[in-house]
């Protein structure tokens, strides 16, 4: 068995069990919650596909009213950290951890909660199956790569579980950008504002939040890019209220 | 008849003749034609979609060695001054204007051209036919909207004009994105680049470059923003490149 660490990660003192050797979170999951925060209506129901230790739940649970948050991870090892985090931080009332494939999810998988979110978040495996070099440990493997499943697998499993206008909120990387919008469109879910993020001002962007509606009309909007570092490397301001409200 | 001036416009001296009240040629025009410069080859065969009074035609005459550059445009006006223009500027070796629709080009229309063309380039109307104002005056209604070709249209036109691994290069509003990549895939033409245009460094986009190839791989860089103006509300250095070189 790897080694366990805990840390205090704020957020309102919420405490977080990971295992540096599998799998850490990053600043990709935090501004993905912050992202969504906007769109997840007092005591609504949410889902988080590919959950991982559970950080997206958590800060959920800090930053919204939801009433009820779910966090779907396929790994038994983080399916079993993610269960301690929230025990640890005593929010078994509000999430819910679901251990499964993506690709069952709403139809063998919680059946009942088909068509019945109001939202879904995800960050989802960002490398498609053949690309990239895999990780020879099988736990990164898999979160980063699409071995359990791919865009599409995560996409149709957002489209199935909301409700009729209900909102998915994505995080993934600008270069899948045709793939997302195309595989979105067929099944349902319409892209309706992109945020890039970049390092620094008028730096390439190398992550993507999208927030889609489901039946949403045909329109996209663009909101300002996110910068991570100002230009002398601190943390930009809106950066660091993310990471303290 | 409407009245007529004549401009000089830079670019090695082109003269260009333009109808105020009708249509002039937009910074989209001379962005996209500087955008499409890189993707023209030594020699190569160009086809500009919905030319107007031949503003991109004349520009890539310049600022680049094309062998042949055809402009297709509808309205007889736009099309007879665009003729008159390339005359002015002694230019019908290089540049021969086609009146016509899109819908037809390369079918009843230069049927000869289909799939034999290195490069496409494209300002097609931004709004969709039946949203925003139309304007009272005919020649800017179809400059502007989707009435006589819709995005489908100038996609598929494109996409049959264009050899394998041919380029487009295509300006449009950053709000039709998700339509531009989802038909633009449907047809074969793959998004490969996109480069946002903004008012001011960090302002919101409003005008969206886009590099195809036909039969491209799947995999879309971003390139970094372009400001037109820069904080103090002085043309940026990179504007000022294009309109002179």
């Amino acid at each position: 068995m790897n080694a366990e660490r805990t840390d205090c990660i704020g957020f309102g003192d919420l405490r977080l069990m990971q295992r540096p050797e599998d799998f850490c979170y990053g600043v990709d999951a935090v501004i993905l919650a912050d992202f969504a925060t906007n769109g997840i209506k007092p005591r609504g129901t949410v889902m988080d596909l590919g959950s991982g230790t559970g950080i997206i739940p958590l800060i959920l649970s800090h930053k919204t009213s939801a009433k009820q948050i779910y966090g779907l991870e396929i790994q038994k090892e983080a399916f079993e950290v993610a269960c301690k985090n929230i025990h640890a931080n005593g929010l078994e009332d509000r999430i819910t951890m679901i251990q499964g494939n993506v690709t069952d999810m709403g139809i063998h998988l919680c059946p009942e909660l088909s068509g019945t979110l109001d939202c879904v978040v995800s960050n989802p495996p960002y490398m498609a199956q053949l690309s990239g070099i895999t990780n020879n440990n099988r736990a990164k493997t898999i979160a980063r790569h699409e071995t359990a499943g791919n865009l599409a697998d995560f996409l149709n499993a957002a489209a199935r579980l909301l409700k009729m206008k209900g909102h998915l909120f994505m995080v993934h990387r600008p270069n899948r950008m045709v793939d997302i919008f195309c595989i979105a469109r067929e099944v349902g879910l319409e892209p309706k504002e992109i945020r890039f993020v970049s390092p620094k001002p008028g730096e390439v962007p190398n992550i993507l939040l999208i927030h889609f509606i489901k039946g949403g009309g045909k329109e996209l909007k663009i909101i300002p890019t996110l910068n991570v570092y100002q230009t002398n490397g601190a943390y930009t301001k809106e950066i660091r209220s993310i990471y303290e409200k």
